[in-house]
């Protein structure tokens, strides 16, 4: 098709989550960290689409790269549960045909993001959670790994303190796998962490994803808006991707991702006023804080957040990649 | 409120499932017993209005009464998942504070929808699952109940006949409690069993609720649209009260109650066509099935449904009481 129809342009747009990410938070270590990393994904989920691969599978490399990355709350570098536990939530959309697949609860999926990618292809359902998700995952060769695999100091370090603060009993510290983590770089968002990815390929297609290990600290099985689709993650060919971080609830209760595609799909606004409009006012209003990336059908790149600071990057087949931490970056 | 500003009106509408439901699907003897019942819960419903009580109260109510009901699969009556176990999923809004609850995979709560209330109130999440989910139902007094209390008859007679047809093993037989339970008044409405309820307060408020045992023979801890906030329910008073029914996964793949709430919000259309919209042609569109109930702010009731069929009865301060079963039903 690239042949045929001569030059078609990609846009790719992360999120490693929404915070208290200003410059006199972090470390200037910290801050290169970050930057790297970021650097490092959008150009691996960029390099998907320049080869003129599908924003489906550009999303679920840039996703699963984060999730392999301790310096992010998804995946290795989870935040723990009251009891001690990673629990692990992810979602995929494909705009093309209003697939998904959401994930929620999980304790032994290296890559979150690529079993709620099975459960869309293979499961012929959308949503699986806890254990049952785990059995079809076996079913599904997707990899697995000891629980201990999630295990950070420094993760470990907040909960400590924040079980501490709440005066709840602090579990048994797991035994984790030695790594070469350098957990001083690891800043602490606070609760609003998540990473998630938007894409529109060289075919005109869109897709998103978002993955997560919640709010430290979660207790009674808690789920959050990341692998809700319609609130953490949306994406539709006529509309916009979007992906979303921040105090999952607030999220929830006002159907972010969904509302900003609604907002397109009516045609009434721009993508940049559909994130302001959901994310400025309305989640405002409702006192929750958080942030969106989000693509339109004609890569057209927006992101909205009322924190601090948001990690993003951006990149497309016709502009500079951007690499953002504080609100002062652009 | 009631006394100083005069007479307001309220509207409540119910349903209880969407389907294979026509005339020579159904016995004589069953027919009576669903049009006694939708009778029976829009008339509890409708008092906890007409008494000047809130929308909230009155869709839990509504739900919780269809949940105790063997005829509808939600609570008591719910189907069994492909291991014979009874899985439920229920979910709350209110309109008012956009304040949500949802609860998945239950196993020993009588009333999932009032577990969904008490994590909408006094869990600080809007969303628990599994056991975790149970166990926060501990710290609040809500009733537990032996998963056996979910076993009845003729939805073990289903799971068989389904898993046969699929050729996958039967689990043993759980041993019920005795009940008074009369199999042959349920009627099979394929895999789009669902009850909800949407209601309009007298003090001007929306609230939605819903609640389900998921699909026969459902695998993998499988969660349809029922539990999803946007999905399968949404309450918002500047928009409208939405409670669905159906295949779940087109459900959620197409938010729903979300996309219905949002086409009201921008005023674009009337609540009929926002519905018919949704459920006529997106849904359609997509190849889902099923149906949805809804309710304005101005008392203005509509539902949609693209299935033979739908249990359904809506009630008003100023209008009959109309039970429906059948399209020609009106």
């Amino acid at each position: 098709m690239l042949e045929t129809r001569g030059y078609r342009k990609w846009s790719l747009a992360i999120h490693g989550g929404a915070g208290v990410i200003a410059r006199k938070a972090l470390t200037i270590d910290q801050e290169a960290a970050y930057r790297a990393a970021l650097g490092k994904v959008i150009e691996l989920g960029g390099a998907v689409l320049a080869a003129g691969g599908q924003a489906l599978d550009a999303v679920e490399a840039a996703v699963s790269a984060m999730e392999d990355d301790p310096l992010f709350n998804a995946g290795r570098g989870a935040v723990f549960t009251a009891e001690g536990r990673n629990e692990l939530d992810a979602s995929i959309m494909d705009g093309k045909t209003l697939m998904a697949g959401a994930v929620a609860g999980l304790t032994r999926i290296r890559h979150p993001v690529s079993l709620a990618r099975a459960v869309m292809e293979r499961s012929g359902h959308v949503m699986l959670i806890g254990e049952g998700a785990e059995r079809f995952a076996r079913t599904q060769g997707i990899e697995e790994v000891e629980p201990s695999f999630f295990f950070t100091e420094r993760r470990w370090r907040s909960l400590e303190k924040y079980l501490t603060k709440k005066g709840w009993p602090i579990p048994q510290k797991p035994v984790g796998p030695k790594t070469n983590e350098r957990p001083y770089l690891v800043h602490d968002e606070g609760k609003l962490g998540t990473v998630g990815a938007v894409a529109l390929d060289a075919q005109g297609h869109l897709a998103a994803a978002t993955s997560t290990g919640g709010t430290t600290g979660k207790r009674f099985g808690r789920v959050g808006d990341s692998p809700l689709i319609g609130a953490g993650c949306y994406a539709a060919d006529g509309a916009c991707a979007v992906s979303c971080t921040g105090d999952g609830e607030y999220f929830i209760r006002l159907s972010v991702a969904r509302t900003i595609a609604a907002r397109m799909e009516m045609r009434v606004t721009s993508l940049k006023n559909a994130v302001d409009a959901v994310v400025q006012h309305a989640l405002t209003a409702l006192g929750g804080e958080g942030g969106v990336i989000a693509v339109a059908p004609d890569g057209q790149i927006a992101w909205s957040y009322n924190t601090e600071g948001m990690y993003r990057a951006r990149a497309s087949s016709d502009g500079p990649t951007v690499i953002g931490l504080y609100a002062s970056d652009s």
